[in-house]
């Protein structure tokens, strides 16, 4: 007989817990049928298109868009965040080094679990919300700081010092790469990063929850959702539709390339998405704005849409597959001079906020998320053998 | 209308998934009721009183217990891993001083990022068996030298370099201490870490197996599980049951103390477990560990544990209340020299062999585990008010 919990009848459910509902969220939601989804009641890419990134940020993790003189103080807030502990930059050359094998995530993971114990960071349900609040925002606004310096360090370059006079995107831009960013490449990047910052309740979110709903602290909950948005089945990796579009090259070379993907039953990066069967709203956004920088490698990138999509409807006929958000994302970072490898990380950044208001949410909840396992091994106990 | 996921229907189950079978397991069980708990087919005290800590290791990461020739294969193996790469180790003066505030656990997550970067730990899915394995091996062999280092650090002392000559328990009191310890010390610390490698569907099993089923990196997956460990609500913290035993102070103070916290409705530290409705198997084996040793603190803790016992049939008549894995597990600690705030630490080690059969054990099965939150928020989308 086996009883993993003493009190409770065990329930089977699908897989992965598939469909499975683990909490009531208010942060907001995704309607895959309506290609749309929103951060609270609001249109993600409504906010984006008319709102900066701290007023979303602040509408994440406070509940509400804030009034002009809220702005303010959130701007000057998380301004003053930005700058690390002398303990954490002083680290940060050591984590560069030990990170070249693993990339900039890694990176992030290790700098993330450091900014928490210099800081401090307490266990959630150990302090109010809005010390935990504060929690959070300390450390969103830190990683930007935290990215640019790994990746300037990697370069053999040194950091530089975050600017308070900056918005988030404008800033984050400059540390990157020494120089105040072209407002249309800080606002592009800025639309970017508030399309991003939440999707529905995806594995990274999820493990955030799980470590939260033991009360562990802010930083444990943000390293473990590094570490599971590091993973491939997460999925996201916005470089590569970057690495489609210099596979296929030429205007001329789309078609055979992409029939013989299609024919060979191969993935083609930067199409397709679990839950939208329609357009996804983020990459319809993200088209218009690189539309509006113009240039040769966004008329291929929308040649090579238009011609994926023609050529899907002729030979899987009924497939709704479209662009995602990767594809376009890829574009607009690259006209914006991000490196490659920096785009998985801007896109953590960027989550971290959407993190944040989930860590929040469940520390309002002291219960703790655990399911069980059903032992199928040997049936027990067996002696244990004499050594031999 | 709210739709998650494009085909999935919602399935409403317990709160904080209690209950919910999330994934079959071999790697072992609790079964409360019977005051007994397995890893594979082989009683875990059982194992803990006849094997060494190599032995255990091995059955669960491999499955099977080693033969002569594989345990001295494996033990061989896991003693060169024990030695941290360069940039890790240069890495830990500062990851000690940047942790000082929030103590080895923070220290704990920061070194294991670290190492997972460092050694190019690559994703569960990327790659085979075996070497998912090499790398579970790697960071648990890593784990006594990472904490014990950090620790020194934060006293001011030099790391002690790791012996490959010693058993893993042995060159664990070893870095700490930097003299070899007694082979009683050795051995009771060994029947301690075995019997905590793993307890049933935890936590921060969980935590690590959500973030494997992305296909993340076992460092990835460690972080996570130090993170949700360290979680109030995940319980453990044998150094309490000392402070409990401290409070109390001298045998003539034990009734009145009890009796004071039990009619104010207080928890007793070290005292009652969320599944054992009989006595903890665990508690029982540290207890004739802590009594071989023998003097005035164990026959104290024993007087405490009858006097509880027989206050609490008194006054909760009825209630099954026995000491759990805490209170003799701190005592043998204290007993063996380990200082109080490496109590957990000490826990965690242990606990990282349980976290990688875990880990292991997910990566057969390439199913995301993800749920779905119901979206109970203001409808949306509301329009969004213009800037003011």
């Amino acid at each position: 007989m086996t009883i993993n919990r003493a009190a409770t009848t065990l329930v089977d459910v699908p897989r992965g817990l598939a469909g499975v509902v683990v909490t009531d969220t208010r942060i907001g939601d995704v309607r895959g049928r309506e290609g749309f989804y929103h951060y609270r009641q609001y249109s993600a890419v409504e906010l984006a298109r008319s709102r900066g990134f701290e007023d979303v940020w602040h509408l994440l993790v406070h509940g509400q868009l804030p009034d002009a003189e809220r702005r303010a103080a959130f701007a000057a807030q998380t301004a003053a965040l930005r700058r690390l502990p002398d303990e954490v930059r002083s680290a940060l050359p050591a984590v560069a080094a030990a990170s070249a094998l693993s990339g900039p995530l890694a990176g992030m993971r290790t700098a993330l679990s450091l900014l928490g114990a210099a800081k401090g960071f307490r266990p959630v349900y150990d302090i109010d919300a809005d010390r935990r609040r504060a929690d959070t925002l300390a450390a969103a606004a830190a990683v930007p700081t935290m990215l640019t310096a790994l990746y300037r360090l990697g370069q053999g370059l040194d950091p530089v010092e975050p600017r308070e006079d900056l918005s988030y995107a404008a800033n984050y831009l400059y540390m990157l790469t020494g120089s105040e960013p072209e407002p249309r490449c800080a606002r592009a990047v800025e639309q970017y990063l508030i399309s991003t910052i939440d999707h529905g309740f995806n594995a990274s979110t999820f493990t955030a929850r799980v470590i939260a709903s033991t009360g562990a602290d802010v930083a444990a909950c943000l390293v473990g959702a590094v570490g599971a948005l590091s993973g491939p089945l997460h999925g996201g990796a916005p470089s590569r539709a970057l690495d489609t579009l210099d596979a296929i090259g030429t205007p001329e070379r789309i078609d055979p390339w992409i029939r013989a993907r299609v024919l060979a039953g191969e993935r083609i990066m930067g199409f397709g998405h679990a839950i939208y069967r329609t357009e996804d709203p983020r990459s319809r956004m993200l088209r218009e704005i690189a539309q509006g920088f113009g240039g040769a490698r966004v008329d291929f990138a929308v040649e090579v849409e238009r011609r994926v999509e023609a050529i899907l409807a002729e030979l899987k006929p009924g497939r709704e597959l479209h662009t995602n958000v990767e594809f376009y994302a890829g574009v607009v970072m690259e006209l914006c001079g991000l490196p490659r490898e920096m785009f998985t990380p801007t896109f953590a950044a960027a989550r971290a906020v959407g993190w944040s208001a989930n860590i929040l949410e469940q520390a309002e909840d002291p219960k703790i998320i655990r399911p069980v396992a059903r032992y199928v091994g040997e049936e027990a106990p067996v002696a244990v053998p004499a050594v031999r």
